[in-house]
């Protein structure tokens, strides 16, 4: 049964969260006015899979049990389905203009699959069996998972094992019979508290003395001795004033938390990797493959909103036939499409895992990330020329519904007769919001570093590359190797 | 006799501001919260005119009385002082990360010194001589001034003339014999209300029919008919909260405001033009000059915090000696020194006018801001980069100081183990505020249209090159004219 | 039957080519030092035909016959076939480091074979029929055509009936009951004297009163009338010196023509559109997606030699693994294949046209091709960089002939004591070939326009964007339309 | 007294080169069709100083004698002189469109000058004194330098003493009586043979065993035992051909070569530097900034050429109105622009040395030219863009002087109508020989590596950069360090 967005946002009623806000626990999640609306971005992925016109996008049949579910929960099955999560990513961009939150667990639970299916294979382990039981566990509940990788890791370039304080990595604190004691943080959990569950994965190449480090599990995001702890956004307490403007995105948000195992206890059969160090690396590039394809759909969708934007704000400033405004309208596409043409190319361009499902080119992958920490800075600029310098010098809504400011406000912010003042106000808010507000953490710093930093892309596209295949290439037209006889 | 920074404060007191922010009308604006540090801003010019280690930057002698002012109030009387400003600049932007305010009134006031002298030389006006009466009051007095240039203009590439609203340019509702009646609203207005008087100038080439609008005067900033709207700033609320790291900026703030004329009326002591349509133009492009020159020291003051910020967070993170962090770092002080070079070039390569104050460099002052259009987004987004993803994942301060949470928070988002984690969560906050809140106005939007909009120096680019000599050049070398001969 | 490069090389000479160079006319071009390594650069597309590891990119099953054919001739009858060309060309790039000349024509056939579909369809016209069999005559003889695309255009802007000489664009000048006589010249014919047949298209919109400029036909390259005058490159004598080091490339290069038509007579049965304006734009637009695909292949090929070759002098310059080279070498790959995957992404993301073959997505192919007008020359730039000054001031290779002066520069020129000294300079002259040389013609300037010019590109991402839908997109989430409710 | 240009030239016939050029000793270097292009560039440096219009720039008086000398020998007794030396430069780049190769020397004299004086005063040597007996000699008979700091170097990253082969670095081989005898080999010694003596210095850091290696000396450029072997250039032999159009520029050009010193005697009179292992650094960096600084006028004298180049090439094709040109050229000018503005600054920021002389501001000269390894190619993309991609295919000028083929080239390669052809043919081969021949290695390669590549900048910029200082601000507005009271 696939919920709607109403089942689902009342489903996470259910849960017992211990979750921080403001330094105050947050009693009721589903009310708040912070939080609610990072809920509904998730929510649309549950609408969509209801929506006729995107059902085909949104749902697929389960590799496990051959019934509909929902694409966030499902394995891939062919390159086609990475385009298609790719495609579903744009559309949902499109939608919600912020990070709907669900596209690492679904890349999470495919690297999670593939890699479980190896390391059974060489350790005769079982890892693989009770991550499939899970995973239809998962399916016909149609729950919400986020992923948990990213640890806080202190201080960088130290292994796990010497770090000055072993909690920088999450580990196993004990063994027991029925299942491990790990503690720990994740950092920068996307969408943590708006799941059901949360997959938790290594984030590094483990060597020996990290085997403690090197483990894999899920839990309710509920269990006993975790926390949540909720990152702040950018003029996040404007969802808390009066009025829907001034936000920039009433309906929709992204969400990052800071996930807190304390003693946490995780039955066995819910461990899906527990001291594999020569395989912690591989669950961590194949999920950093997906996860970069990712930045493909997602971030071309939220462009499309951005570049819709600056198109209308220079409608309503009535410069949008300009020369120089359709060239730079011009450019934020081609940024925009640049991107979902990589993240498209390396869905099309993968490969089947030994596993059965497919994995994202690693190459294309990366460079389509990499391309995502550089373009949207480059699209929000041009965004910003074209809106002009009253993106950050307009009052408040407030002043704008005062009986005599009003009247100004709406007498002076006019741009173009035809369109109304508040129009204007309204989409130079949306552009703010995207530039410098509650969506620009979703648009720059994520693109920035989520799925890994800049630096972690350059380091895969020099490791994809078979550079002696290019030498040997450049030394033959040299006539330094033997030249090709064209006649032979 | 030169105020101190405490004196300037004090002395905004007695002003009878009619001043709007989020829908109420401010009673006590020195002790708002969130306009206290756009005042601080500009407390710190008078602040520098009373060290020793700057005194020779922050004041100079008038042309005018011969007697020391600050340097904010004087006119140009060589090239070296243009040099200063831009130094005085740097230096004010390293002390406040943030624009501080008193540029424009200074650039304007130059402008419009050299320009009423030419218009009474062809009019036989005496705009000048009241023009120098104005300006010793405000040296004599130490004030401090905003300009107002920026009209609101309604339909953009429609002359005020044309619009359907007559009142989207400022413009005169009656000549009386004791002065005039002018109605209308100055947008973006920098520090106009932490200043004591403004100048009101023309924004645009005006043309024939257009002679209403074409006017320069000032006035006392709490003049009968005047209505200021405080312009909202990302995060603006975060100074309103406990604590003082969420902001970034503790201190220090920029301030922008929408500048509303109701009839108002100006005696003609104050009136510096008044319907000179052809002399709108120098008016506007000289400000335009002085001003893009002055982007070469104020935002390169703020560079210098945030590779500071950059710098600092790669030490708290332990990465700082990483090649990619130090080639990111060069990159971040080429591009901000690239800006500065520019500006001071401007400076250096300027020309005395015939009212014998100097004038910058117009070419040079372009091209320094035009490159201030496209360098501090990415010295920001370098330094995104660096920061790492924790950037815009951070949780309150209200969560560090929670008993439970704040240990959890200690312990977790620590970096290295020498540094304090309060310590790296208050330069992420600085790295925040310059990115996405407080101070990414000062730094991003206001680089790209604060003087003017990228493409308004794509223009002056084009028309102070004397493309005819290039070309005469290139036809020289193709032997299309006839060639040099080096032996003649 | 498909030829061999030794079969395809001797039927050349069967032709009775009207060919001038250098104020000559060229009575053995196949033996012509300057001409022969660019028919070497077609050979290959021969060659590869024949050897098992490449057969399945470099041929394929006649849409028409059913036999197989080279790729080179063939109609794409999935969007598998266009990947197949794509990759295809990345592996002639990167075996010739040049242009290879044959993806005009075969782009050019798919544009004509469709475009003609549709004509008939509109004006019950035969040139569908007549197309296919002149192409089957292609295929069984295996011939290699050029497309004649580019008119010379005289003033740009100005339409072909407009001109002030009327024979700016190629034209009917009469029409016989046989055929027709036509009069202009193609500029920039790619591979022109190297072909056996040429395929005319017109080059741009045509509008009413151009009917006798919307032709397209097919005509052998010796036809009488006909006369070809070709291009000079950069470098080209060096082809004529003794020694094979200087020119970089010694085997391959590159080859523009200009194709001259003076009263030349056209049989009906190869006249594939007359006088239909309608469907000029039809054609060029479907030419101009494939072609502008097509770049993401050959281009990405050459780059690959490019990086190689900045690799292998940092090897021998003894810099390899210092942290700004290994950055720049993966700046290059990253842009690279940025290129090709959006190349891929369009050939993935094509359509079935009413003809029947398929057609590359042209919003993708478009930001293809414009990331080539940019990419390559950061590309040589950084190889440039990498390879140091000595890059543009070695001696000749006859100073290292030299009996004395060769031993100086042995020992003075060397790097790495390993590697000797004429490895090193060969690799030096095959980059001084690739940023200035023999090569940099195919790999800069063609970049830039083969397949339209930059603001081609730009028009045409601006006509295949749907900005109303993105418009929407953006008011529905600034809440100018209803925002969407996510529970609904 | 000054030569004029034709008593320069007529003075290079009386030296004794042995210069080689395509494995053959060259007899007659003036008369040489390769070689005098380049000497002609060198000639306009002696005949600006009998331009009246440019005396001024040209000349100035000897600080060593008083006596008027031409600028390129003279030391810099102020900022402005730099300042005169960087307006020269781009006199000088836009008359001769290419390297004029005196600048090296210019910018080495002042190094040599200032460093010697402090050698002396630390180790009680007469370096500077004879340094100055020398340059008088050079002043008084006006004589043409060259400057050979690059060694070939071997390989990279290794010490002199460390090399395998000890010559890779210039080194004395024995210490006489009279004078050193020095042996090794300087690359890319620019306008080497069109000089009469030759300044030679270290090119890096020495360290202890360096000693051999620390040297400065000069010689006369025919001395015995020096061998000059000709850098080739791209299409270098065009040159040779009849005509004048296809090489671009007919009258000037670059020139490198290699300098090979096989045992030259050096009397100790002309010994300014030797074994001073400590002073080697002060000398290169000091160096490095003044010609830093250099390529702040050079470069943006011929960018001033290229970029009339490319207007005119667009009035030719008759586009020049178009939106997207009159951009690309804005842009063009803005890179320029900004490249000369830093030069500007480096030199207003300069700084008086203990000898007195007068020292570029290191950061911002270095600032400069890591732009100029960057813009240069910009622009030229920018002018390839609007040349059309006729660029690189017309036909050669013996096409165009065919009784037949130069009629059909005639009519169809016509832009506009009432600009002839050859017009248009000769604007397209400047712009060729500027992206891709004879101009073309002095305006990318030269501009990448010239005064050091782009990393020694990149170091050189960190250097100079007080990191301290920057991270103390941020820190004290983070509020880490005491925030600054602003009442205090």
């Amino acid at each position: 049964m696939l919920m709607t967005a109403r089942d689902y946002i009342e489903s996470l009623s259910q849960r017992k969260l211990n979750l921080y806000l403001f330094g105050e626990k947050v009693e009721n999640c589903v009310e708040h006015p912070i939080i609610r609306p990072s809920m509904n971005a998730v929510a649309m992925t549950y609408k969509l899979a209801h929506e006729s016109k995107n059902e085909a996008l949104a749902t697929t049949n389960s590799m496990l049990t051959g019934k509909k579910v929902n694409r966030f929960n499902a394995l891939f099955q062919s390159n086609d389905d990475m385009v298609s999560k790719v495609k579903l990513q744009r559309e949902l961009g499109q939608r919600t203009a912020c990070c709907f939150q669900r596209c690492g667990a679904l890349d999470g639970i495919n690297a999670v699959f593939s890699t479980t299916c190896e390391i059974d294979q060489k350790y005769g382990t079982e890892y693989h069996q009770r991550f499939k039981e899970w995973l239809k566990h998962i399916q016909e509940n149609d729950l919400c998972m986020s992923v948990g990788m990213t640890d806080v890791k202190g201080q960088r370039g130290v292994a796990p094992r010497q770090q000055s304080d072993p909690d920088m990595f999450v580990h196993i604190v004990e063994k027991k019979s029925d299942g491990i004691i790990v503690k720990g943080a994740k950092s920068s959990i996307t969408g943590g508290a708006n799941s059901h569950e949360i997959l938790i994965t290594p984030t590094l190449r483990m060597r020996e003395g990290d085997e403690d480090y090197s483990i894999s599990f899920a839990i309710p995001i509920d269990t006993e001795g975790v926390t949540l702890v909720y990152g702040r956004q950018s003029c996040d307490t404007r969802r808390l004033e009066e009025g829907d403007i001034d936000v920039g995105n009433y309906n929709f948000g992204g969400q990052e938390v800071l996930f807190i195992l304390d003693n946490v206890f995780v039955p066995w059969e819910r461990v899906f990797m527990c001291g594999e160090i020569d395989f912690s690396i591989m669950l961590v590039e194949r999920f950093g493959a997906y996860h970069r394809q990712s930045y493909g759909g997602c971030k071309t969708g939220i462009a499309d909103v951005v570049i819709g934007a600056a198109a209308s704000i220079a409608d309503y400033n009535g410069v949008r036939q300009a020369a120089h405004v359709r060239e730079k309208l011009g450019e934020m596409i081609h940024l925009a499409e640049t991107i979902h043409g990589c993240g498209l190319a390396s869905a099309y361009e993968g490969w089947q895992t030994i596993g059965g499902n497919y994995q994202a080119n690693t190459l294309l992958a990366n460079v389509c990330k990499h391309n995502v920490t550089r373009f949207p800075y480059e699209i929000t600029r041009l965004a910003e020329d074209i809106a002009g310098g009253l993106l950050v010098t307009t009052p408040s809504e407030k002043d704008f519904r005062h009986p005599v400011i009003g009247e100004y406000l709406d007498k002076y912010l006019r741009g173009v007769p035809e369109v109304s003042t508040e129009t204007r106000y309204r989409m130079l808010t949306l552009i703010h919001a995207m530039s410098f507000g509650l969506l620009a953490p979703s648009y720059h710093a994520e693109s920035m570093h989520g799925a890994g930093s800049p630096q972690a892309q350059k380091i895969m596209i020099e490791r994809e590359t078979d550079m002696g295949y290019k030498q040997r290439l450049a030394r033959s037209i040299a006539g330094i190797d033997e030249r090709e006889n064209i006649l032979a």
